[in-house]
């Protein structure tokens, strides 16, 4: 594995710095099989981060964790028509088992309500059986032709929360609640500034009533969809038959939800605050926060003072719970500092002879390069406010960046205009129907709707730009990942 | 879902006992995918005990976690010819994709030796490209006739650790570092003894120069292999071209090794320490350890007296560190202790009217149903020492049961009487070659070869109970899951 990786300039191919980053900071390789990723160790620690921060909060929450079959019968994904009609084109089927065709083939689930709403309907007599609150941690397989690490694969990992409650207001209340749970999640621990929204009929999950999505942008304009939370009603659970009874021989359909988040997240992170040098990390979901770099001559040092220094570096960073790893390696410095910089630890902590002699560190920051050296006895606290301090100027160029690339167009033609400028999040008035969204494409290559915003953030603008009528709800457009 | 579930007595159907308890202590059940389980959210908070806490140990020993893809080209698992034969049979295979046939089908990988390998070919060229250590958790498939939940299923989910070396001593010691960590795992978390042995070559991992298992007995006597790690030499290396270059011009193909330990842990833990009323968990692996079992008339109690009295206990398991769940709902006591007990939590505290009044809480133990009453003030240290002489007393239990039905046997004869007499660990003297393995069975319907045990534990038999020859080797026959 060579340590030189040219990195494209986001300026000169952002497609191709994208990969670069991915490449350069060891996330993840291809495969031999295509459109699969290997998931490096940073890019797999970068995910348990995800995981393990996010799964704390589905469990504080009221859920809990279950495993069901990755191969889903055809018959159970046929009960939902809709829901069957919007995956089947991705299906990976398995037709045969132990030398027999299978009757009812296995399909390798591209999302697992059909699987598990067929269990739901089994355990779901009575109102006191609900709500079922329940998330899995899981691979999925969605036979995409067209492929890109992270954003895009042919197998990727993901959370996908199920639930089923005993009414519409409850199980509205639980979409909104997990919608809010990834928003705080991106921006808090991500820095990532999120648009929630309501997406349009034609953008809508497969067999959901309604679905809301946390909507990010990406360093060159693009939309990603970073998670989705799906108020389901009552379609999947009168294709599978979950109903509770209640008073005399009445009974009623369970209301239902489902929300996922899934490695595309680090996709979106990558793109988010990475730079021409490599990956750049927000603190809070770095695997590792700091590396030391100690750049000591054998010869010149003492083996006592260098040890003792560093203890004490140790020490300040444990107390401050900071994460780190130390390079004592008997690389060069420049070395050092390309590799750990390309792979986005937020701080780089130089330990030389002149830091162990004046009883000093210096700390660079990953994103601004900044230098500063400060006391060996402050270092804890000093690294732990450069940290807080990076995490918050993380968020604000981001956010800055979002209004930066807004904007505001009342016609198809200011929009196309607009496209053809660049990429940018269109603020504009809708009343479309299902139909006519296929003529937002008229707005630029690529160009879609991509929510209708729960909060408006920009000035209200009162016809649809495509059929001219009082707009009934204001949108954004983008070309999206 | 029914609160009553009656569990067969172990002396009544052993096998029948143990789907009962899993399906009392709601750990799995049943979905519509034959040979696949729905691991419920009891068994899937368990697993993530046994991952949390392994995975920590796989980390501490220098691994790093990857992922890799689940579908692995056939034509990479045909490489190695030994592998490939071992595997064959159990293959799930997709043959076409997006409407077309696929040249190069692809598996569901049934361990993933194959596509990593072929990726490590990529990564070696130096020596210091070594070692490579990794390890994955993730589901693995095989097409199994016979199923049993967690023992024997068509998908379940295990780690996988891979490694690659410069020289042979450095892969075996890996080879028996992992080993011991299983073991250490297995004896200190989950109170299982365990025998570590060399497999015999009939009873190798397809493709492996040298396989070892953690073997552990069930309370029935039959055996249970709940580990194994393997020495690979160089086998799969000179198939995949797995080569670093060292000197001028020369190279030398890498030594390897893998281990792994499945969900089928999980069913020795069961079959270990449970009872007629259901499972019973180790403290150090039960997700939760202690219910708070609150029975308060509402009418007679002052809830201010109530919820300060709880708010104690809560403060007296947190500083011991002890993790619980609180039973305030109103069922009765009875139905309480059935629903705490069957899903084995180790303690169950008592909180009822007279408690509070005499500031004190009664605590059930599990495995003995014992009852101690102890002040409020005592609580967090009393059930901190009740968990830690539970765990020992599992643990002794389970060894006592090991010596008890274990064999020293001579002859075929004597080791036949044996296993007419019931499941025993029959030591004996062995110089069988791979075909004589074959007669093993004579020794009894379902008998087979355990292991060599790295460690005599019982007197030496100096002939082979099959040839009759010298005896090279001491080994252990049971009959196994």
């Amino acid at each position: 594995m060579s340590e030189q990786t040219r990195i494209t300039p986001r300026c000169e191919e952002y497609s191709r710095w994208y990969l670069d980053v991915i490449a350069a900071a060891r996330l993840a390789s291809y495969s031999d099989v295509p459109g699969c990723m290997i998931i490096e160790p940073n890019g797999c620690a970068l995910w348990e981060r995800v995981t393990d921060i996010f799964d704390a909060r589905i469990k504080a929450t009221g859920h809990r964790n279950v495993k069901y079959p990755a191969l889903i019968p055809l018959s159970l994904l046929q009960r939902e028509t809709e829901h069957v009609e919007g995956f089947a084109p991705e299906f990976v089927t398995i037709h045969s088992l132990n030398g027999s065709k299978l009757e009812d083939p296995l399909v390798l689930r591209p999302t697992s309500e059909t699987i598990m709403y067929a269990d739901f309907a089994k355990k779901v007599k009575a109102a006191s059986d609900l709500p079922i609150k329940i998330n899995q941690w899981c691979n999925v397989w969605r036979a995409e032709r067209r492929t890109l690490p992270f954003l895009r694969t042919f197998e990727f990992y993901w959370q996908e929360g199920h639930t089923a409650h005993a009414s519409e207001t409850e199980a509205r209340a639980e979409v909104m609640d997990m919608l809010q749970e990834y928003r705080t999640f991106a921006e808090g621990t991500m820095a990532i500034p999120c648009i929630l929204g309501r997406k349009t009929p034609g953008e809508r999950f497969a067999g959901a009533v309604d679905t809301f999505s946390v909507e990010t942008m990406m360093q060159n304009g693009k939309a990603l969809q970073s998670a989705t939370s799906h108020y389901l009603g009552q379609n999947f659970a009168r294709a599978f038959g979950i109903k509770y009874s209640y008073g005399v021989g009445e009974s009623e359909f369970a209301f239902q939800t489902s929300w996922g988040m899934s490695t595309r997240i680090l996709g979106a992170l990558i793109m988010s605050h990475s730079d021409d040098k490599g990956l750049v990390l927000p603190p809070r979901i770095a695997p590792v926060q700091a590396a030391i770099m100690l750049i000591v001559d054998k010869k010149t040092s003492s083996d006592e003072r260098r040890d003792g220094f560093l203890a004490s570096v140790r020490r300040q960073l444990d107390n401050a719970h900071i994460s780190y790893v130390l390079d004592a390696t008997d690389r060069k410095l420049g070395l050092k500092q390309y590799d750990w910089e390309k792979q986005g630890i937020p701080l780089r902590l130089v330990v030389g002879m002149s830091e162990i002699e004046r009883d000093q560190v210096t700390i660079i920051r990953r994103d601004t390069s900044a230098k500063t050296t400060v006391p060996l006895d402050d270092l804890g606290s000093a690294a732990a406010l450069q940290l807080a301090v990076m995490q918050a100027d993380l968020f604000a160029a981001a956010q800055e960046r979002l209004q930066a690339k807004s904007r505001v167009c009342a016609t198809l033609e200011e929009i196309r205009a607009a496209f053809k400028e660049g990429n940018f999040f269109v603020h504009t008035g809708w009343s479309g129907t299902k139909d006519d969204e296929k003529g937002v494409k008229e707005a630029g290559d690529g160009v879609t709707l991509r929510c209708i915003p729960l909060v408006r953030t920009a000035p209200y603008v009162d016809k649809c730009f495509l059929t001219g009528k009082p707009a009934e709800h204001q949108v954004i457009l983008a070309k999206a990942y």
